[in-house]
């Protein structure tokens, strides 16, 4: 077996993404990542669900960016959990390979927070992955979710809005 | 502040599903786990990209059930990766809390396997996760897509064909 | 290059393991597993640190069995911290196999707890790991190591010390 | 309860570290990293298994450094499983804390390869973890230990062996 081949494989009829204005691809918070042996499975290829934990880390990263602190927050009482995720995986990413996790916040909706993600190669010619997620503003304390985000927070989510 | 009243957080207004038909909840192959120490997060709830590796152990098991053996299929050259995946958590599981990943083949179209998953509280009165993920039969050899999946993994997908 | 053979790999000279005599194999707790496709390398093989999630599931599944639910005892208090560990890897486990994760409590010094591990083909004629991990009782509201072990914990570990 | 407190915890008879020398604290190679989300466990600290992923990624960018490509090692034929692992906690690292993952190559003996590690605070102030890994070389097409390293990777660990 070829295992070199078997590891780019690629899903044509699936890399056109939607969102593919000249607009669309400003804005975006850029993270790079590499390949490790532990994000690697039996394939060669990266595990499809630790993409999720490089988005979480380029989510994090992005809010950081703009003065916000993920842990000050949490200890502040408000989480903001995942409440909905979609992604799709257009090209494996091997053993070793760099990436770019690209984020934006697309929409802020009352206390829902969406995101949208592209993991690209760092000369952007290759498309591995695009995602949507969606997190919503969680009071700690309550264990509801709240009625508004927290005044820093819409301030800080204000300056990534590309809109 | 309550951890506990955190951990037990609830997203009311998403926890309707679509697929609530007396007909759509038959033929689910069943795969029991606990949220152990190891898959929460700081919020004493199970991280959210951890549920992707339950459902793919669901999934295993699932085709297991009716002869497929995972590791057989990929070293006779055919691997079944995710190409799309889309998850919405409607309830958080706090460590220590078992459940039941519940998942049945929704639909075979050519060489594209698409499943659906409910995770459930061990009576069936709490619904945690929802999710559906595509699977692609991939020639390893040749890193392409297959034309058409191998007649056995046809012949067993057809036994948990539920329609 | 045969990943098959790769993947069989053994180290010779280390799989002497020093606890061998007929008592040590007596009074073990067993838990089984499977090497999933999320537990593989680019190897083929389960990833070494991957060992540790299921040392730990059955530590918490040896617990459960002599009456205590961790959950319930980090929720009155008490955690368990892991504070030392080593673990040899005599043999790759591959994607698809069964395994028996054999653990037992070996020492009970003060607050500290040993455990001992040994990952073994289902029917014993292969080890593929041993490891030894020690942890600690904390008081989680002062942050600190605990005096003495919550009398609860301390009569249960009593039935499962094999000396 | 105080989770800040919890997640301090300190454990203060281990702190001391055999290799203090002046010259021991050389010819390290250091790797940052954040405990992001995804690490932590219910505690609200990096899961202990966590740290694994972190040491290989270290160990990995260590031989980048001196210009060997894992990825590339393990296309030629030759992997470096780890065969022996021991790992002290001392001290808890939170969510959203930095730390610097120190290693270097401790001793070259035949086709082992040992490592030794610290983990610290970004000052150098904290101490939360320290570890030793044995790695051996091993050919992947005969699925045996190699009688010898390769020559370039022989030259290139020569650049880091800090005797």
């Amino acid at each position: 077996m070829s295992e070199e081949k078997a590891n780019q494989y690629q899903l044509p009829q699936q890399v056109a993404i939607t969102n593919s204005s000249a607009k669309t691809f400003e804005n975006w918070f850029e993270y790079p990542v590499w390949a490790q042996p532990h994000h690697t499975d039996y394939a060669g290829i990266v595990w499809h669900g630790n993409y999720l934990a490089w988005m979480e880390e380029a989510r994090v990263e992005c809010l950081r960016s703009v003065g916000i602190n993920f842990a000050d927050l949490v200890a502040l009482g408000c989480d903001l959990p995942v409440v909905d995720l979609s992604i799709r995986y257009h090209r494996s990413l091997q053993l070793g390979m760099p990436a770019v996790v690209k984020t934006r916040m697309r929409e802020l909706n009352g206390v829902r927070i969406n995101w949208e993600y592209a993991i690209e190669s760092p000369d952007r010619q290759e498309l591995y992955v695009t995602a949507q997620v969606s997190l919503v503003a969680l009071d700690r304390e309550r264990g509801k979710i709240m009625r508004q985000l927290p005044a820093t927070v819409q301030d800080a989510l204000a300056k990534i809005s590309y809109k």
